[in-house]
């Protein structure tokens, strides 16, 4: 459970008027794949560009990816985009989503990505645990309106 | 980094098919606190009951929520909705939302919601850790495409 909350306080309120959108969602994804280009998302994510600006616009405005300017030899400048520190703070986000699309959205093929810890090998995923280093199940997960 | 992937086969894409829309986080929320009578969750998301109708339909449609028919005492039948397994699945998708809202969104009187291991105390939060039990910092994240 997560609680019975005042919506004006809550939390998921205030992360989703980053997310609450599914092509930013997406563009969040390709940045951290190291997609940064305009035209290299647009192409990537075959999303409409006036869309693409609009979402990249609010990523920058929300403090979560900064916009730069680079310039190929012969062609006019243009831009990418890469995440901030608090952009970066959104992988467990999406990591969560990785494993719920997994799980219950499967692809046929299996899953399209394996994360694993480098050196180690062992296989990555996003656990509840406490601050007393127990695994916390969902039936012990308690949560307490401040 | 989530990993080069082609956008047909990905995860998240998927994911967000469900999950691509404000709305539809927060009611997820609510449905997580316990609140699952339409009436209810119109006055406390403040939601226009035709948008309510449409994310809900969307939600049963896509097997994370059931709806089932009440009856008060002297008064029509109405409906609640109830997480199904998948949608319990959910939870950690809303609880990465809630560490980053409470980070990057910070509530001036603080987190709204603690989160707390039952029995033991412990502050619960998600972390990232590998198959041999080592935590995983995220520039030790490795994501292979398949």
């Amino acid at each position: 459970m997560l609680g019975e909350v005042d919506s004006a306080r809550c939390s998921i309120a205030r992360a989703t008027e980053v997310l609450g959108d599914r092509w930013t969602v997406l563009i969040l994804r390709d940045l951290f794949n190291g997609i940064r280009r305009f035209d290299e998302l647009a192409s990537h994510l075959g999303v409409a560009r006036n869309v693409l600006t609009r979402r990249l616009a609010g990523l920058v405005d929300a403090g979560v990816a900064v916009r730069t300017p680079y310039r190929e030899p012969g062609s006019r400048e243009r831009h990418e985009y890469r995440l901030t520190a608090a952009g970066r703070d959104l992988r467990p986000v999406l990591l969560a989503l990785v494993a719920w699309g997994d799980a219950h959205r499967p692809d046929p093929q299996g899953p399209p990505v394996r994360f694993e810890h480098d050196g180690c090998g062992g296989r990555v995923g996003l656990e509840l645990r406490c601050s007393h280093g127990h695994e916390v199940p969902p039936r012990e997960l308690l949560s307490i309106p401040q």
